[in-house]
């Protein structure tokens, strides 16, 4: 117990990249504009922040969870931040150094972790049946209390209903039922081609599994579901145990493989599923997912080729930056065409980016709107801002209204960068996409955040609202959204 | 409460100025060097920061009372930071806003607090009798829990033992029986020239109390104590409340007054105060203070004119930042001459700063070595901070061997800045200025802080550790270290 953390001089840790560490309360934020009165309830955001320093390589993906919590409350903005206390988060603070190897790679843990969970909790947040859950798609759940962030359940297998060793960073939701839909792939163990679909009610209580295989191991890090199906595609970011064992991250791309596209019957066994074959993408997000008569349609952000720099090759090419720029392309198939062996691709928008959402009271039926961060190369950039980062960063916040074919969107200025978004709804009963478009965006020269609350249908009339946060807070990958009246929008 | 804070775009609020208000909890924190295994203990350091944007024109020194603690165990350093829960911040807490007007000023504050403490506990931390007190020099001390930081009580009069209505932010330690000494000011209320002196033993219990007048009210914001005596100079930074009730803060520079010095004996009842008249200075703090003989020495850091830019001059003439600068000054009386009316000042060394301390184990004994924060206008500057900062930051922590009439210095850097330096003796019988010195420094490029550990023998070699904070920190007036022996250095 000697020798102090520090996370030294990597390039992965300068900066904004720095882990952030703290864990903070912030009673009545400062906010520039005003907070509509209907935006009253609590937003959820969550991101790898390293505890210790981890053996190098490894990736920004590795860091334990730092949940945010943005409480919207009479107009006031309340802020807390905690790390997830998952069994790994809480073995390395009692030893005071990392003991877990690198990026889900348990060949390069240390022996005395080998019972506990792997999860580090870094990936998204969903609220369900009365749980606050922040998930990491390479195990179960946790769950934490929705106003003291405090961890109740490291480990939540759905009060032993969860079959599957894992379980998916994206549930979805019902629109019809409520009902919350998941996945969980290398369901069976590390590297395994079993995956497992389930379904549970309002209550928790499950109300459907199945279990299929895919053609290959790999990121399925996302997944699509309308009224009857379920579908994911499966790209070539495949796990690759021999070089695992030989200390490498969990995932690598193989461009030599197909994309496959796989549908199955909600409700069923598993054994309809098909699987429709593509060429080498990669789609990380689903935007959203319909059927119209025997067709089927999935918008992902998708690009050409791997689109996680920090993902190595198989093949030890290199990584191609223009090759990964993601577009909003729609994946569709008919399924009374039982001769077509692929699916059909069409590139809605000519905007790159990644990080597709929609209005989520749509997960399952047909949508119009969605909303991605993406990158206009055109747009000003500071020179300051350029010299000092490695990549040009999303600019813009933009939303699809894909029955106009038409896109909106809201820059965030020449020193900033955004995150994800995350939309509300202005009521239960508001229209589709009618609300408020809010995130964090990066002001990299003041080494600050902001969150940024707009109207949703009028991106280009800029916020509506900033929330000033003082200092840097921990990266997000995803953020969830719980109105008050599911979680009380009580001050912090 | 449907108005969130902002802080806007005064001046005052900007870059390293714009108040922190997040509450941080900050367990292992990043280290770069070693921390020595003798470092153990607290490190408390309390300054302004501002909770609800204030009726302008205002100054820094009235924002709330917000405390850090850096805790040394084992190596290790954890951090914590929580505001002091004055009846000031729990009022506006309540209120969502700010309830008192300017700085120090009564008559500018809502009628609803007229009852209240207007005390910010924002100026310095002392433990004695078991108890961890947080200091404003215009009210009773606020006690707070030394791990949790958690108030206590917010008007601390000592058990009903505290006669003033105020009670100083500079305690001293007798070094000889360990009983805490004390004076206040303005001590009968608002404006009052009555001063009360007072001890207290190690189990709190009141041991002394004397009251004396002063020739006219204004900041007394340290005094001396030696063996026989306690001594303080009476500087032109004047309570004026005529301005007061046309808006302004409490005070204002007169230079056409005089400074004295007063002398009198402890244990007396006052009534033997000698007053020793001085031409116009500013003067603060105090280094250190002895007796010789029949000469009582005092040694100060002193300007020719007012030292705070943001106290108005009461005759409105400009602010004069050439006579603001403070040279260590050693003023001397000889008490067996009842005929010279004035004290002796000698310049003892060459270097300019504010903010003297000493080895807080000599406050009352003759003592050797001081420290201060220094400005040495030939260190290299960054050009970006030229360009960002009102002011050049005090660059270097010096270090002065009387006896030697020497000084040794450590530069913090061309784009950085120190504040405050605390000194912590290596163990309890380590000689006179053996150990450490430690204190925040601002890295204004990156806003953020450090806390650097420097050997006091040895500034020049740099830092032995660095905590290496991942953000900004609240402003710092002053700290003060707590060893192991005196409250445990438990983690956090």
């Amino acid at each position: 117990m000697s020798n102090a953390p520090h996370f030294g001089s990597h390039p992965m840790f300068q900066g904004f990249g720095r882990p952030v560490r703290q864990e903070v309360d912030l009673r009545d934020c400062e906010v520039e504009g005003q907070i509509p009165p209907e935006l009253e309830g609590s937003f959820y955001r969550v991101g790898p922040d390293y505890q210790y320093p981890p053996r190098l390589p490894n990736i920004p993906f590795d860091g334990e969870g730092h949940l945010c919590l943005f409480r919207f409350s009479g107009g006031r903005v309340d802020f807390r931040s905690r790390y997830v206390h998952t069994e790994r988060y809480m073995a390395q603070a009692a030893a005071g150094r990392a003991l877990y190897g690198t990026y889900r790679n348990p060949f390069t843990d240390e022996p005395a972790v080998a019972a506990l969970s792997r999860g580090t909790a870094n990936t998204n947040v969903f609220h369900h049946h009365g749980k606050l859950m922040v998930l990491k798609e390479d195990s179960p759940p946790v769950v934490v209390n929705p106003h003291t962030l405090e961890t109740l359940d490291p480990v939540y297998r759905f009060g032993g209903q969860l079959t599957a060793e894992t379980f998916t960073a994206h549930p979805k939701l019902d629109s019809d039922t409520g009902e919350m839909l998941g996945i969980a792939y290398e369901a069976k163990g590390l590297g395994s081609c079993d995956v497992a679909c389930y379904s549970f009610n309002a209550q928790g209580q499950k109300t459907w599994e199945a279990w299929v295989k895919v053609p290959y191991a790999g990121m399925l890090h996302d997944f699509a579901v309308t009224r009857s199906y379920i579908a994911f595609l499966v790209v070539p970011m495949v796990t690759d145990i021999e070089r695992m064992r030989a200390g490498h991250v969990h995932f690598a791309w193989d461009s030599t493989l197909p994309t496959w596209l796989g549908v199955l019957r909600r409700g069923g066994d598993g054994s309809d599923i098909r699987w429709f074959k593509g060429p080498e993408r990669c789609a990380t997000h689903v935007m959203g997912a319909f059927e119209d008569g025997t067709r089927l349609s999935i918008d992902m952000d998708m690009g050409l080729k791997n689109q996680f720099p920090f993902f190595p090759q198989r093949d030890d090419s290199p990584f191609d930056p223009v090759a990964a720029q993601g577009h909003v392309v729609r994946l569709s198939v008919d399924l009374a065409n039982k001769l077509r062996p692929g699916y059909d691709m069409e590139t809605l928008y000519p905007h790159s980016g990644v990080l597709s959402r929609q209005d989520d009271r749509y997960h399952s039926v047909a949508y119009d709107v969605g909303f991605m961060p993406t990158l206009d190369m055109t747009a000003p950039f500071d020179a300051r801002l350029a010299a000092a980062l490695p990549f040009r960063p999303l600019n813009h916040w933009t939303r699809f209204d894909h029955s106009r074919r038409a896109a909106t969107s809201w820059f965030v200025g020449p020193d900033s960068g955004v995150q994800e978004a995350c939309f509300v709804p202005r009521n239960a009963s508001a229209a589709e996409g009618e609300g408020y478009l809010i995130g964090v965006v990066n002001r990299f020269l003041e080494m600050r955040n902001d969150l940024v609350v707009l109207d949703a249908q009028r991106l280009n009339e800029g916020p509506i609202a900033t929330v000033r946060m003082p200092t840097r807070l921990p990266a997000q990958v995803h953020g969830w959204w719980v109105p008050g009246t599911v979680v009380p929008a009580t001050r912090l």
